[in-house]
C-alpha cells in the first residue's frame, strides 16, 4: 500500500468522473494566453460584470451600508448615500441578529425569505411559503444540495431536458454517483421539446435498470436560448405527474426575455393553474438567482428554491443537510431580497434603478440580436436567435478535413475548433460538447455578454476567423449535416 | 411505485443519517422559544456577532468601498472613510476582474491567493505557493471539498482526532457514505492525545476491513478547547507518514489562544520542521477561515485551505470540482485578504484596528476564565480550562436518576439535562452527544461568547438552574463517573 488518499489514483472516482467544460480545457488555455499578455475576450461563462457591466446602483449603496453599519451614526452619511438607501440598509440590518458578520439560521434569514414568498406570489397569482424557501449560495449549490437528496446510487436516473443543457447538471449528477438519462432537443425546431421522445427516453432508461426520478428544465435555456412556452410546461408537468417525477425548474434566467411571444411563466404558476390533483402531486424545486437578470452579480453568490408539493419530513431532510455548513453568505442573502424587492415608484432611488436596469436589458436583447444575426452571415454557420438568458448556440458545420485534423492532434472537432478560434482572435468559448449535442453535430457557445460597442469588432474577427478556417479545411462536399 | 423521489422513504440513506447537532434539536426549540417571546442566550455555535461583538472598523469599510465602487469618484468619500481604506479598496478591486459582482476564479482572486500565502510564508517560516490554496465558501466548504474527494465508499474510513469532535466532520463523512473511526481524548489528561492510542484505532478499524486513510486534527480545539504541544504535532506527522494518512488539520482557531504555554504552531510548520523525508511525504490540508479569531466574520463566508505535498493531477481534480459551484462569494475573498494582511504600524487605521483587536482577544481570554472558573464552582460539573478556541465544555455528572428520568422521556441523558437548561434559563447549548464522548459519561458545550458583562449573570443562572436539576434528581450515591 504505497499510494496515498490523495495521490491521483485512489481519489473517488466520482470525482473523477466529473466534466465541466465551462470552466475546461478552453478556459484553462485562455487564462494561459491572457498571462502570457494575449487579451482575452472571456465569453465562456455569463459573468457579466467581468465583461463590463456596471452594477445596479442602489443595491450596491444598501449592501455597502449594511457592511459598514456604523456609518448610519455618520451625521456625514446623507451626503454620500440617498435616503431611501439608509432606510433600505436599517431595514435589513434589523432582520438579521448580528448584521452581516453573523451566520444566519442555514435556510437563510427569514425575514428575506418572507420577501422572497411575496414576490413569488406577486408573480404567479399563487401563495407562498416562505418556510418553503430555502436562500443558497447562488442557484448552484441549491442544485447540488438537492440532487444529493435525490440520488442514491447508479441505478438512479436524472432526466435532464434539454440536452444540450447546462453542465452544472451533468457534472453533480457524475459527482454523486447518479446516472443522466439524456434527451435530445430539436435545433431545428428552434430547440423544442416534445414529450413523446421524453417517454422514449425513460422507457430506453428503465429497460436499461435505471429508474429516472427527477427531471431538469432549464427555461429560459442554457446554452440554447429557448424559451418554453405555456402549454410546453403543462405537457411536461403532466409528464412528471404521471411519471412520478421531481421536476427542478431551473430559472435562473426569467429577467432575460428578449422576445415578446413567450413571455417567462414559471412552473409553478402553470402547476397551480393545472389545478388539482396535479397541483398537489408534482414535487417541484424553483431555483432562482442575483448572478443573472440584469443584476448580474455572479460574485456575490446569492440563490434560492422554493419546494412545492414536498413533505415536511424531507423539508427538515434538507435543513439539516444545509446547516451542515451552518449558512449561506449574508449579504448575498440581502441583495437577494432587494432583487425580489426594488425600489418602488416614487422612491428616491425609483428613477435611476429603472434606467439602469432597463439600460442594461434593452442592450442585451439588441445584443441577441447582432450575435444570431452575425452567426448567420457566416460560411456554415447557423444559429437559432436567442430567445431567452444570456447565451448563443450556433451549429458549425465542420468540414470533414477539419474533424480529420482534429483527430490528428487527438482533439474533439469543435475544442480543435474552438481552440483555433481562441488562438487566432482571443475569444473564449466553450464547445458544444460540454453541453451535449448529437452524434456528428458540433456547436460552440458565447455568451451575448461582450458590450455592445464592441460587438460588431467581435463578429467581424469571428468571421474573418471562420472565413478562413473554412477555407483551410473546406472543400464543397460532404459537409456533415444537422 | 407510489412514492416520489422526494419522499422521506426514498431520500439517500446518506442524507438522513447524517447528524448535526450544532443545530440539531436543541437550536430547534430555542428558535422556538424565541418566536414565543423567551429570551435566548445562543451559545450553541461559534458565533461572535450574534452575541454583540462589533465587527473591526477597517475591514468593514474597504469591503463597504468595494461594495460601493462608484464612491470611489465621489468627492465626499474621503468625510467619511478614511485614507488607507480607500486606497486598499482601490487595491482589491485591482485584483478582480469586474469588481464584487464577477465570478472569481474558482479557486479565488490570485491576489488574495498571494496575500494568503505571504502570510503563510510569514508565520512559518516556510514557502507558500499560492497555487496550492484555494479560497472557499467559510472552512467547512474546504473540508467537505476534500473529504468527497477522499471518501470512496464505507470501507474508507477517516479517523477523527479529537472526539469530541466538531460535527462537521462525522456528518460530511456520513453524507459522503464514508467510515468514522473515532479516537478518544483523554479529558482528565486536560483533553490530551496519546497517539498509542491512535494505534489502536487503526488496527482495530484494519480488523474491521476498514481501510484508514486521514485523520482530522482540530488545532485548538472545538468543542475542547485544549492547544496541542509541538512535540505532540510531531508525534501526529510522524503517525500520519508511517500509516501513509492524509492530514486534514483545522486550524480555524489559531488567533484564539488564552494562555502563553503552548502558543499556536501550525501543522505545516512543525512538518518543514521535520525536514525530509516526512517533510516532502506527508500530505496535509490546512483550513483557516475569517469566521474565528477577533474577527467572527461568520456571515460572509470566507476560508481558504493550502494543500502540501499534494500532487498536481489532484490539484487539478479538486480545481475542477471547485468549478462545478463556479467561485467562492468575493467580498469574503477580500476579508480574507484583509484578514492575512491587516494594517500596519503607521497606517492611519493602524491603532484603531490594533485597539479593537486587543480589545476582543483580551476579554475572550477573561471570558474563558470566569466561565471555566463559573462551570467549575457548580455540584457535579468539571471542566477543563479553555486554552484556546471558543467553546467551554464541562462534563456533567448526572445522577442516575436524571438518567432514568431521560430514559422516560425518551432523550439521551444530556440532551435531557440541555432542554432543562435551555427551558429554565434560556442558555441555549449542545449536548456533548453530539460531539462525541465515552459511555456512560455526559457534557455540554457552550461558547464563551456572551458579552463579558453578562457573563456573572449568565453563569449565575446557569449556577442556579443546576442545583436545583441535582436537588432533584440527585442522591449522594453512584453519580457516573468519568
Ligand atoms: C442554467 C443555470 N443554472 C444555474 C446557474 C448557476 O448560477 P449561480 O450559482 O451563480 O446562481 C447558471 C450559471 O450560469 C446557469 O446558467
Ligand atoms: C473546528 C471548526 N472547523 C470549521 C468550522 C467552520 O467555520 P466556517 O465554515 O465558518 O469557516 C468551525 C465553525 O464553527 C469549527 O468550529
Amino acid at each position: 500500500m504505497s499510494l496515498k488518499a490523495l495521490d491521483y489514483e485512489t481519489l473517488n472516482e466520482n470525482v473523477k468522473n466529473c466534466q465541466y467544460a465551462v470552466r475546461g480545457e478552453l478556459y484553462l488555455r485562455a487564462s494561459e494566453l491572457q498571462k502570457e499578455g494575449k487579451k482575452i475576450i472571456f465569453t465562456n461563462v455569463g459573468n457579466p460584470h467581468a465583461l463590463g457591466q456596471k452594477p445596479l446602483t442602489f443595491p450596491r449603496q444598501v449592501v455597502a451600508l449594511c457592511q459598514a453599519p456604523f456609518l448610519l451614526d455618520n451625521p456625514n452619511v446623507g451626503m454620500i448615500f440617498p435616503a431611501d438607501a439608509i432606510a433600505r440598509a436599517k431595514h435589513y440590518l434589523s432582520l438579521t441578529s448580528g448584521g452581516l458578520g453573523a451566520y444566519s439560521d442555514s435556510r437563510g434569514l427569514p425575514g428575506v425569505r418572507k420577501e422572497v414568498a411575496e414576490f413569488i406570489q406577486r408573480r404567479d397569482g399563487y401563495p407562498s411559503d416562505p418556510e418553503l424557501i430555502f436562500l443558497t449560495d447562488g442557484a448552484s449549490k441549491g442544485v447540488m444540495q438537492i440532487l444529493n437528496c435525490i440520488i442514491r446510487n447508479q441505478k438512479d436516473g436524472v432526466i435532464l431536458v434539454p440536452v444540450p443543457q447546462y453542465p452544472l447538471y451533468s457534472a453533480t449528477i457524475s459527482l454523486l454517483g447518479g446516472t443522466l438519462v439524456p434527451y435530445y432537443l430539436e435545433e431545428t425546431d428552434n430547440w423544442g421539446l416534445d414529450v413523446n421522445n421524453l417517454r422514449q427516453s425513460v422507457a430506453q432508461a428503465r429497460s436499461q435498470g435505471i429508474t429516472v426520478r427527477a427531471m431538469v428544465i432549464i427555461n429560459p435555456g442554457n446554452p440554447t436560448g429557448q424559451c418554453l412556452s405555456e402549454a410546453n410546461l403543462r405537457e411536461i408537468l403532466k409528464f412528471c405527474c404521471d411519471e412520478r417525477l421531481v421536476l427542478l425548474g431551473d430559472e435562473v434566467y426569467q429577467q432575460n426575455i428578449y422576445q415578446d411571444e413567450r413571455p417567462f411563466i414559471s412552473s409553478k404558476k402553470v402547476l397551480m393553474d393545472m389545478g388539482a390533483p396535479l397541483s398537489k402531486e408534482v414535487q417541484l424545486i424553483s431555483f432562482h438567482t442575483v448572478s443573472k437578470g440584469y443584476w448580474g452579480e455572479c460574485g456575490q453568490r446569492g440563490g434560492y428554491f422554493e419546494m412545492t408539493n414536498i413533505p415536511p419530513r424531507t423539508v427538515e431532510e434538507i435543513y439539516k443537510v444545509a446547516s451542515i455548513a451552518l449558512s449561506p453568505n449574508v449579504s448575498a442573502q440581502i441583495f437577494m431580497g432587494l432583487m425580489v424587492s426594488p425600489p418602488k415608484p416614487g422612491d428616491i432611488s425609483y428613477d435611476q434603478f429603472v434606467r439602469e436596469s432597463k439600460g442594461i436589458l434593452e442592450s442585451l436583447r439588441r445584443r441577441a440580436r447582432i450575435m444570431t444575426d452575425g452567426f448567420n452571415s457566416c460560411k456554415n454557420v447557423v444559429c437559432n436567435f436567442t430567445e431567452g438568458a444570456m447565451y448563443s448556440f450556433p451549429q458549425i458545420k465542420l468540414p470533414p478535413k477539419a474533424i480529420q485534423a482534429a483527430k490528428q492532434a487527438g482533439k474533439v472537432p469543435d475544442v480543435f475548433y474552438c481552440l483555433k478560434l481562441l488562438e487566432a482572435t482571443g475569444i473564449s468559448t466553450v464547445p458544444g460538447s460540454g453541453f451535449g449535442q448529437k452524434e456528428g453535430v458540433f456547436h460552440l457557445r458565447t455568451t451575448i455578454l461582450p458590450a455592445e460597442e464592441e460587438m460588431p469588432e467581435i463578429m467581424e474577427s469571428f468571421k474573418k476567423f471562420n472565413d478562413e478556417f473554412m477555407s483551410q479545411y473546406g472543400d464543397n462536399f460532404g459537409y456533415s449535416r444537422m
